[in-house]
């Protein structure tokens, strides 16, 4: 089995987004496994307040994805709508079959990072259903799934228990390295 | 005038040494303006939890230092008793002349994240101040003058007001730019 490196995500964090289209665009996708989890559920185990609410980190923040943006040549928005509850999509990346899981992160990303949609509301998810060729009655019924909400905060408790506190977090070769900064030496040690 | 960046530390960031060995290493020591402020009273004014005080993020800042001082071959250790009060060397800072405080600056931070020594107590304290060739009495009295006091009180101050809320920020051009993984982009934004 080819070693990869596990990658946590959730739609909502503008990093995580950042971190994903420098590894599209070193080609390096097929090296990741993406894993879903809740942040806001995350930082509630941790007891992390987010940068989002804190004055002084969140405008840093902004400034900051934007500048990383612009030096890495990365179509980007910072979405005026953050924080938003990105709790039914990350539930749907779960629900979503297996050959339409890359698209359906793709359009929620975009749709969040780069287009500017408020994606929390119904007309947005619908328009991302639509675009993945996915059944908006199949969908909703998958998020309200008990196995789907369990799954998702399931992975969000065992991240928490294997020392993930924030996202975006690459973990290979039992190391953690957190934040879109670190990305060149997860694959460092990927490579290793 | 010479263009310069402000560079705010506290020699109790490990990641304001970090981002310092760099500057000496790529010979850009002149191009920074060394502005001292306390952290501690920085995260205070700005409602945040320093790392040190959060399980996880603590023992990853950990992992994660040591690995920059690695990869950028920086002589660096992991200091035991991190975090602990900086206050009456921020101060002596403030209170040593201009002719002594690099070599001081230089010093402290060694003897804390080099040397791994307990720069709170005052036989460490008397160490570094015979090694910079500066009087105890001297210092005491400096450290403790309500002019000093009230100078590093009202940095700190100054510069939440002006959105520093971390250590090492730079600020150049009024962009702001935070942590040691910045500093290029500050070097970028002098040198545009």
């Amino acid at each position: 089995m080819i070693k990869k490196i596990d990658f946590y995500f959730d739609f909502i964090s503008p990093y995580s987004y950042l971190a994903h289209k420098r590894i599209v665009s070193l080609n390096n996708r097929d090296k990741f496994n993406y894993k879903a989890i809740l942040l806001g559920g995350l930082h509630n185990l941790g007891g992390i307040t987010a940068p989002a609410f804190n004055e002084r980190k969140m405008k840093n923040m902004r400034n900051d994805c934007m500048l990383i943006a612009e030096k890495n040549k990365i179509d980007f928005t910072w979405n005026e709508k953050f924080p938003i509850n990105s709790l039914y999509l990350m539930r749907g990346y779960l629900f979503i079959n297996h050959n339409k899981k890359d698209k359906f992160f793709d359009v929620c990303f975009d749709a969040y990072w780069k287009n500017n949609f408020d994606i929390s509301k119904e007309e947005n998810i619908k328009k991302i259903l639509i675009e993945c060729d996915i059944e908006t009655e199949d969908f909703e019924m998958g998020i309200k799934d008990k196995k789907i909400k369990d799954e998702l905060k399931d992975l969000t408790n065992i991240a928490f228990q294997n020392d993930v506190f924030g996202a975006p977090t690459f973990v290979i070769n039992q190391k953690l390295f957190w934040g879109q900064d670190r990305l060149e030496y997860a694959l460092d040690e990927l490579n290793n």
